[in-house]
């Protein structure tokens, strides 16, 4: 009668403490495509594999890195439509909060209430929990750039360097060989661009990745055009 | 005892990540007669099959591409009476649009609440997932004539050319080989009904499909009249 | 423990994309008498088998077609309480608009507001599917006389001619042959009455059937009277 | 485990496209006391087997025939309580109406106001249908005596005589053979008793049945009195 | 797994017609101690046993014979919680009715609002019925004593004497021998007693059996006590 | 599965008539430490086991008996948590009780409306039955000491003396054989004690006990100071 | 089909009491990673095991323990994301205890509180219980330093020295060993990180534990710094 039989809608304890529905969505969120970022010394950058399904798809129009304020942005692994109200909240609690203090919201208040949203949906009646992780990179109160990750559960911590979705595992111990401590944005971006080529099926390039850079220097986060991704990956070679 | 035995009313997680009344509800999607889009340079095709049970049917009341505003149509493929909500809700948000900004609402925009209905489905309680896939034609912020489709998961995409409903893959192989990316609306159109007819069951005629267009240079969404529909298959032939 | 055991009250998607309470649903309009009508050149005819179960019913009393407007009439075939649902919230639109915009409402918007209706008990909580089919006869916009059946998924179509319940199978065949697109209303109550005849168990008369016209002269819906349809029955041996 | 294992409480349909709680509550009908009721030219009977299951109760405070207005009167058979609660609906529906239109509410409207409230609870969340049947007596928008039975699906419809409860088929085909179209009140008030004694377990009498009558020429329904109903059965002796 | 097991919160029909949630609540009903009473010309007597399960209890506290007003009372037999609900709802509604029209509310109307509540219980989502019969004493409307018993389905009937609790069966057919049309109260009270005394564990006495009376003569309702029980009691020896 | 397994969130009837809900938070209690009471002439005395799993427990800070009110206290066995609501509840009302009527609040109502919060719990949707037994010392309306003991169903009685948790049936057959109606405060004192040792794991005393007194002569609860206690056992050596 | 199978939403009782899902929950707790704490005469330590499973996490961001006022502090073992709701709550408890007294809240009601909310969710329809445990350091009424230990349940106790998370008995049955009641900060922090140390996996340091102190002389609560922590750790060497 399949897998789903007897699931209940609500996320209650297993006997030996699991939450079921929660281990459940982190099994969608690595079905789905990777996404990774590393925290530089001078910048963020978060990447994600876009390919489609289909040469037929618009891919230009496909856009998983979202601002959130203009300092800040997101990426998910998982289900793109649960994703999306994530970035809505996040959005709209970011500029409510620029509009009560006059400044921008550290992005780990950011991360706190779109993890606290997450958490809800794992306690509350009727509710399945969210089906995607999301990666957050933005300024916190020091000014200093920074790198989270949010999970289902409403867990989230702050990386260096992180992985979610296909193949994670194999990137983070990737990662976890190249990122030192003191690596530059610059580095970072090649950094990642080639963890995410590991794991990659077929060529990767402008078209089927997304890179999102936040810096220092600029204060500002934005989305790498197609011919920049391009760039990089050709330094590379 | 059936197969509906156990399967609750919320969509839950799968063991496996899955949300299993989305997956059935892609199913209702499936079962259904085909429609497709092509966006071309100049404009947006969309069409469907709408041949019916029985030759009684007044086919020409039978209306499944609907304008949602002046400049945009849906069509779908799926169960009809869940499309209804989605035109009524989108025709209400398009038109709320115009009249606060006094400008066409961004056909991203129509697809993007259209979209969050649809998500909210698969994340509420006691609620089930729409049972239906939508195409959407329309003009982007830039004008430029734009397609998606909108599946019952609440995720969405730019195509330059979908099928959906039964025989969607076959059509969409179909439209690989022959969509290029500076198609004109008029040879887009040609395509759009030699897919159609592809998979059709019995002859092809502007009685049972239904083909709806939409033109940069006229900047509106109309729907084909019969005879329009058979000189374009005259054409073709 | 009977088939009922574990059907849940919601009405959610089987494997396979179906509905199974909607389906459900319509087993309850099949097993309801036959109902049908044929929409002429001139006007509209439905007609129901109206035997009861007891001599000691008082037929005179028993109206299964009932006026919405005095320009619009429905009937039915499964259960009668929940056509009567049905019809109360039509007969409440249909006055609603013409106190509004001063004419009659068109019946494709009363039919397309039963059908949401309809609709709408297919994907809340806690509610069943509405357990009959309807047919509805009015004018439309431009003043042609329609037919029309909505089905309980919300479904609905206009229809030259159809027939629901009971052997709707053998009827709609039966109409089929002979129905012509240009057929008057004096020839199509004679059809009606002789499909109807067809199926039925016993001898037809003005007693056990029920009929109601839709004419365009008049531009009024009225039920025939027991000796007008002896007439018609007459006329016909 | 019991045989209500697994009945849930939502009134849902079988794959047959039966309500099974509709139809158990049937059964509830069945089970409960006889009765019945004639319509004749110049007034309605009805009456009920009133025996109770103890010499103990106060046979003179059971009362089953209830007053709806002053003009109109209600029998059951099936579950008492239930019963109250429909009575206590109509009583109030039928004084509104006559405050509002300083007239009686045709018995018509005063069924189908009940009828209504017992299909309403066959289709809302989480409540059981009604468990009882009703004969109404009444008078009609043309003064007409009237008779109706409603059931617990909301089914309604005028009889000219008719029997519910333990021994329903029973006493309908001893009525059927009995009761002529142009019965008058007090040859009735005979057939009905003597319908009611058939099935009758030990000596019927004016204080194990209960009758009321509802006078074309007085307008007004009551209940008869223990001696009047021993009047009626010695005539019959 | 118990016999608990799938029993759902919900009063539902089960095949034959029977509401098991109401049929196990009179179950807890008879699990409970007796209770008893006679309607007598000139007034009305109930009692019960209160045998309490410790000598350890403060039998002078326990009272189960409870006032609703001045000139009624209250008894029951089953879980005396719920009857502590009927009884807070009964004292309300009669002192309700005092207030508004200047004089004591009859006892059949207590107990027909008290049997509402009870029903309500029965029909609504989420809840349980009540777990105790009760025995209501009191005046009706042309002041003559009235005994009523009202069951966890909300039926109720006026007794000249009836038993409910433990060995109400024995009880009943003890009463049925020994009570007249015409007892008169003290003649009644001492047939209570024996009664009582019939079906008692251990010797009867003024600690462990309460007693009410309700007085034609005086007008009002009042409890025994504990002599006058005993006097009682010696009388009859 | 576990024994859980079925067992749904409504407290519904067993076929037995029980509400296995209830009997199973009875279990809790019978689970809990043991705690008793005895109602003396001239005061109550309520005591408690408070041995702790752990010596690193700060058993100073334990505190299972709970003034109520300056003049009234309580003790439970069972689940903690659950009584801290009830006590809160019991507060808030006694001193609402002292607002407006400028008088203490008599026990047997504080008793009752906890009663009555437990019983709602045993008959709502969605809620389980509170998992504890209480005893309640206080002053009734005649200014009495007063003993009482409330259950998870909101059964309650008063008692002379009583024992609930762990070994309550022992404790209960040694307070019968022990404690007169005459008993003083003084001997109850030790008389509760005695008994609390009976079926004490390891030496007692006034670290591992709690001792509550209520004085007629003062009128005040409060609760024995660990030297106290000591006192007490000292003098029973 | 899993060991979540046919658990319910609701925590409700098993048959031998035991509210399962609170028991599931307190594995939840049991899983985590170990805190401990020690109340000493001059303060209190709270610490824990801070260890992250990736050496990309920037463990300077990880912070388990959080001030809830600048006097009081918590840290928790099970589900981090449920501890965050915790947190927020008895922050704004705390917070809104001082702008009304004027005076900071004892440390006993703050635990209070969380307990109380902690009890909700183990009896309120459609959540489940949190699943981590707490331990609290503050300063009560007296200004003395206390920990606290709350529970899934909402049990809480005062300690000398506790243990929560995975290895939590020997831990405790360590501190038992070591704890005297007079022991002071300095000694109980090289205690604490002594016990730490035992079931710790690799080297403890100040970059994978977390320590925060209370002291009565400051009347304040603060985290020690990674250098303090080193320094502790060296002092022990």
């Amino acid at each position: 009668m399949g897998d789903s039989a007897y699931s209940f809608s609500l996320t209650t304890f297993s006997r030996t403490g699991k939450l079921l529905q929660i281990e459940y969505a982190l099994n969608a969120v690595s079905n789905g495509r990777t996404s990774l970022g590393i925290a530089a010394k001078d910048g963020v950058v978060i990447a994600t594999d876009k390919k489609v399904s289909s040469t037929l798809i618009d891919v230009d129009a496909v856009q998983k890195i979202q601002s959130i304020s203009p300092s800040s942005g997101f990426v998910y692994s998982g289900l793109g439509p649960d994703y999306r109200v994530l970035t809505r909240s996040a959005r709209k609690n970011a500029s409510a909060y620029e509009r009560t203090y006059g400044e921008r919201q550290p992005i780990s208040q950011t991360v706190k209430q779109t993890a606290s949203l997450m958490q809800e949906y794992t306690q509350s009646g009727g509710v399945r929990p969210f089906g995607c992780s999301v990666l957050a990179a933005g300024f916190d109160e020091d000014l200093e750039p920074k790198l989270f990750q949010v999970d289902p559960s409403g867990a989230y911590f702050g990386w260096r360097a992180t992985a979610i979705g296909k193949g994670f595992v194999n990137a983070k111990s990737f990662l976890e060989k190249r990122v030192t401590p003191d690596i530059l944005l610059e580095d970072a971006i090649h950094t990642c661009l080639l963890t995410l080529r590991e794991g990659f099926e077929g060529e990767i390039n402008g078209k089927n990745i997304e890179v999102g850079i936040l810096e220092k220097e600029t204060g500002s986060f934005r989305i790498l055009k197609e011919e920049e991704v391009n760039d990089y990956l050709n330094e590379a070679n």
